[in-house]
């Protein structure tokens, strides 16, 4: 017997009416595409599985995904649009054009109010490694992993100011205890 | 050969440096976590994999999965916290406790102004079919499958405002042609 999920208030056992539903990407306005591309696929290891072009209403989507090593995926565009939209826990950047060449522009982190939104998560085999790495690639950090109240766990910056916390699993075992 | 990332300005090649690294989870603020794991579980069919509370910091986190039909979720607590830091595409939902008892208080969706986090998008097998158990279950529509431009693309809200898209991946192959 596999675990079929906690028991809280408000929990609700799942209905065939969902079978199949999957989590399929968050998307996160950006600025300039150019940098958060640069940032997602060299800091992160992301690929750009599809760019979507909306010319009459004047904006752009990339569909990133961190792929496992050896996944597969569909050569032929269509049929890797549809393998995208198939997919669990993808990236949607989204860049209203124009946005890029405005000094003044940014978006909002929903971490500053008002709040919302918090971060996404990359999950990490090895997690000092991976705070080397966002150094030597000059990543602005929120918090490292030896400060705060939550040891073991790190937070950064995208380019857009969104924040990306960096865990790596097999030390959060007592989490929350 | 698999496909290995479409090119554009800024798209670099992954290093061995982000080799294992995976998009564990999106993270959003809730005000009443009984309303938004009603939500979650009933219409989207997601379980609640761990509830870590921090009653030190006065707030709790619920992580959410979707699972797959057979997918296998360790039953030991410790080991399925780990597990659950392994997923891809989970969901977090932040609740700092007493915001539900206050009338006024709401979070920012990111859509309305100031804007930056846009949505979460759940892939489904059948989108009429999902469009009428939105019905039944009373959920506010932001746009359903035959309206605006976009078709196909439905969004409807969560019990905070958050916008969720839903696809059915197989109706999307020409997007953005």
């Amino acid at each position: 017997m596999s675990f079929k999920g906690e028991q809280h208030p408000g929990v609700q056992a799942p209905t065939p009416d969902s079978q199949g539903f999957r989590l399929n990407h968050t998307m996160l306005r950006i600025k300039d595409p150019e940098k958060a591309l640069a940032f997602y696929t060299r800091v992160f290891g992301m690929q750009v599985m599809r760019r979507l072009d909306f010319d009459e209403m004047g904006f752009s989507l990339y569909f990133l995904a961190k792929l496992d090593e050896n996944e597969q995926v569909p050569e032929e565009q269509g049929e890797r649009t549809v393998w995208t939209f198939r997919q669990r826990g993808l990236l949607e950047l989204t860049h209203n054009w124009g946005t890029e060449t405005q000094a003044d522009f940014a978006y909002h982190d929903g971490n500053a109010e008002p709040q919302g939104f918090g971060h996404i998560c990359f999950s990490v085999p090895d997690l000092e490694a991976a705070e080397a790495w966002f150094d030597a690639n000059e990543v602005e950090f929120v918090k490292r992993s030896d400060q705060g109240k939550m040891k073991d766990v790190v937070f950064v910056k995208d380019v857009d100011g969104y924040w990306i916390e960096v865990v790596q699993a097999d030390r959060l075992s007592a989490l929350g205890d």
